[in-house]
């Protein structure tokens, strides 16, 4: 899609969430921004115990974080720090149980509106080709 | 729908979700289910500080959180406990920000069949009348 | 929530959709407004033969179609003739097979913004209290 | 993902289509499969009069109906003829309107269970990079 950037780098976005958004690290720093590109980004959640079901397999609530964050990254990445991009809506399928570890999101731009973004995050465990889930959200945009 | 009980009270429903996901207290007993009917339930969740966001917003993760443990709520109302119930599809649409303060989740079952239960959540603050985000979701539940 | 109106009568609208989107009728005058109110809207479909699957029943696209024009429906009510609202999200759970018969889809809106419209639809079989599909969809809405 | 294949071959497929629903092809032979691959499959559909909107873009239920289509082409394409799988789920984005001529959906299986299969869409234009619009859908399949 025609975005280009990104328009941050990795510190300056792990920067931005970490000031505006320390709740997110009450359990420590699990959330790491492993790489951005023209619309793309790749994240990592090290999972916390409260993220833990029976079997120790992550948390559903657990995987769509990540999912909400990645997507948020994802667009910070490609207009700027902008506080005020707001999550309208969410769709997330659950294909496999994780095992216990990072998981990864793969999260790619699908629209750059001027109003709203929708994008697309692929959820990985380490070392494995399937997903565990699949997520599509759409954020709300302030005006640039 | 065709559905009778429920088969659970409160306080036995209560009960399993504290010995089978201790995890989701960790933050303390924000979890309440206020009452069961047939195919319904309705849920409040006590937010804690890791679930408030810039402006003193309940984050959308814990509206998904609620209304996916509200989901599961009313399936076991429905057919009792059954700890292999898990999601398949969640679909949220964010409406309004919602104040600090507790969130309560009204939960309806679509459908309730042999394999999957579909269902939808509408979630509100106290004393408001507008709906803070909607829910549906379907769980894949073990045969019976 | 605080929608007022209808602005616009049964007639106004029908009379509306067939000036604007001739095409919906190609099959003849299968979509029909049986109701509106404040943010609430009843259409019904009389389906045609190119909407029947086997066994008779009425296809999922065909209750796309009618979950979708019903969402305009209800938007068109509530804010007056604009050609130029457009469906941004539409998500559908099918529940039951409807049988042959028209389809009805009750339809209330969830939000009323500045931007976006979110609404949700249940389709119902004529005679049957138990619904055939449920629908959330998402329209953006020009600036008034 | 674990899936071979493809079991079934273009034109078995498209004899399969015709045989079995043959009212899709009511506005003449509109459907077509391109290209089959291990959990994958590429559509086309030709547009027909009644698919027009004003300014003469496609029409959103043409769109699901063209991904609904794709995502039963890919299973079958995985597991074989099977009449009595069944959409369950069905979530699409719109994010561009697309002008008219064909529209092509590239289909890839997310997850292929064994009660579920779960896969996306995306939907583009002839010649355009940008995607008008991308579905995730679950189809509910017979135990084989």
């Amino acid at each position: 899609m025609a975005v280009g950037g990104p328009v941050m780098t990795v510190p300056e976005l792990e920067a931005f969430l970490e000031r505006e958004f320390p709740q997110i690290y009450l359990h420590g720093r699990i959330w790491h921004v492993e790489a951005l590109g023209p619309g793309t980004a790749r994240m990592r959640m090290d999972y916390h115990e409260s993220q833990l079901r029976p079997g120790g397999t992550i948390s559903g609530p657990a995987m769509m974080t990540l999912a909400d964050l990645a997507m948020y990254v994802v667009i910070l990445g490609a207009i700027g720090p902008v506080g005020l991009a707001v999550t309208t809506n969410l769709n997330i399928n659950f294909l496999r149980k994780p095992e216990p570890g990072p998981l990864f999101a793969e999260t790619r731009l699908l629209k750059l509106g001027k109003r709203l973004a929708v994008g697309e995050v692929t959820l990985m465990g380490q070392g494995h080709d399937d997903p565990v889930a699949h997520v599509t959200a759409t954020y709300s945009i302030p005006p640039r």
